[in-house]
């Protein structure tokens, strides 16, 4: 197996994004990986370049560019090489920790979609109470859905959850600001009625004070609402932090407390850090495309790779492509 | 001043309700009081029925009943014998702590809508770290809305900021999933470009993940993402409490940080306690309507008390119409 990298996307690149790649390359004796980016850079990180090529490019696409645009105009980037070389059949599988909207975009154009798909969706797994986490999807990669977008995405993401993650008939929920069939806005009303024909195994409509609590195993959204409950959830829990920090560390007796739980709030913060659960999927393309965190560190990029590497070895695309072809006739 | 009273909605109701209800009797001098509900119930409550006058009805409005099916049925309801009192005008105000979409039900078709108002909204006042609170409008009145619902929003909460929280030149944002103009849903790029044409301060779009830190005195968006979002900060604040708790219990070190830090703890969950800032209005109708949260204290009904008044002394509903109305010619 080959997986493409794109070493220079993300915060702490390419040292971090290397780091991930060695470590994983020690693990995963069967894949090579092709490390994308300026080689003045990575060459001197890399000590032993076993199964690790590196392609040089001198450009890069920025977290401040506007996504369609870079990817169409940035024709060396090291993220539309990344994505090219799937293309062209010298990758199985790509990662990147860069601009997520240039991500979308290099997959859309470049790797392509499934036949059949009309909308990839960004999938993360999110944290749950319980450590087990959940798939959502879409986070974000199209803000505005119809009801067939989300019966594909209940379906990608049933594919996704028994196949990578191992869950038997993965329960699914449609997110809601309410449990009642009836409840929602139109685009949930008619979907309701949608994903209870669909072929997966749904549950009903799933209200987002639940997530935590590991109410489904797959929750579909539009992109826009899943952006925002996303956004919300990590607002919510910095500001829970930030205040805690300052209870804390506001009088003597308090800085004893903290130092008694330091380990069990650190728990809480891992938790809810969902970073651990490896990176977000590009679902609905050709070929798995995978977008790590922006702050990814090694481990992160670890993750990440052990992801993309299960949906390679798993056949998630081609799941997805047989579940969702429309019959010939 | 008349104030209108569900004594029967709410699952404190109606022991908390009455006892709010004397309480504000105590400190408004300028204020009469209608308790509607069961006087078996309700006067053994009352030691001193100083301008509170009890009007009995032993039809009540459940939690469960769908909402516009029973303000039409049960005519002789509490909540709505409530509000024919303020559309009769018998009350300028009325509150209640019952089941929610009954009350934007019996608002819209008994106490009616501000001549020009399309939509009514639901806006509460949530809770932000340094305490000062924010409105967010709409909270779930209409889960669909047009750019034109919330160029409407936006001037009503305008009006409620200035006039009750005594804010001047509020700021609006527009909830949205990224700050960026051209961000967002069709929903949120439309109605950008209205909001700045607008008689508001706008200060364009807003993040979900900076709310709790005060990003803008008004947000405004459609009831479906609002009522998401209130239920995932609130579901995320809980989650996390519950992780504090068992952090706290897991052994004898960590009972003894607990104990020393219980004080700043209650602290922060009193900060994340919106029913501490009143009840949600419900903007756009004829007479100020509040909805007190379902499980509602003396305490949060004097609140809510509070803020009906100011409402009705600051002519809240007067100003929006004016606000409103579109020139005759």
């Amino acid at each position: 197996m080959r997986i493409a990298i794109d070493a220079m996307g993300g915060d702490l690149a390419p040292v971090e994004i290397v780091k991930g790649v060695t470590q994983a390359r020690d693990q995963y004796t069967d894949v090579t990986f092709i490390l994308f980016g300026d080689e003045k850079q990575i060459n001197p990180l890399l000590t032993n370049k076993e199964r690790i090529e590196v392609v040089h490019t001198d450009e890069v696409i920025l977290g401040t560019d506007e996504p369609v645009r870079a990817v169409r105009r940035k024709k060396n980037a090291s993220m539309v090489l990344m994505a090219q070389a799937v293309k062209d059949g010298q990758a199985d599988a790509c990662i990147s920790a860069g601009n997520t909207g240039a991500l979308m975009a290099a997959g859309l154009f470049i790797v392509g979609r499934i036949p059949g798909i009309e909308r990839p969706a960004l999938a993360p797994t999110l944290p749950t109470l319980d450590g087990s986490g959940f798939l959502m999807l879409d986070l974000g990669a199209n803000s505005d859905a119809k009801p067939e977008h989300l019966v594909q995405y209940s379906i990608m993401g049933s594919v996704y959850a028994e196949k990578v993650r191992g869950i038997t008939k993965p329960t699914v929920g449609l997110l809601n600001i309410g449990t009642e069939d009836k409840k929602g806005n139109e685009l949930t009303r008619q979907s309701f009625e949608l994903l209870k024909q669909a072929p997966i195994n749904f549950i009903g409509n799933v209200e987002s004070r639940d997530l935590l609590n590991g109410v489904a195993d797959v929750v579909v959204t539009d992109g826009f609402t899943g952006n925002m409950v996303l956004k919300t959830i990590e607002g919510t829990a910095i500001s829970m932090f930030s205040m805690l920090k300052d209870a804390f560390t506001s009088s003597f007796k308090s800085k004893l407390a903290a130092g008694l739980v330091r380990e069990e709030l650190r728990g809480i913060k891992n938790k809810m850090d969902y970073t651990e659960y490896g990176g977000a999927g590009l679902f609905g393309l050709n070929a798995p495309v995978v977008k790590a965190h922006g702050s990814s560190n090694a481990n992160a990029i670890l993750n990440a790779i052990k992801q993309a590497k299960l949906m390679v070895d798993k056949e998630v695309s081609q799941t997805i492509n047989s579940a969702i072809s429309v019959p010939s006739e």
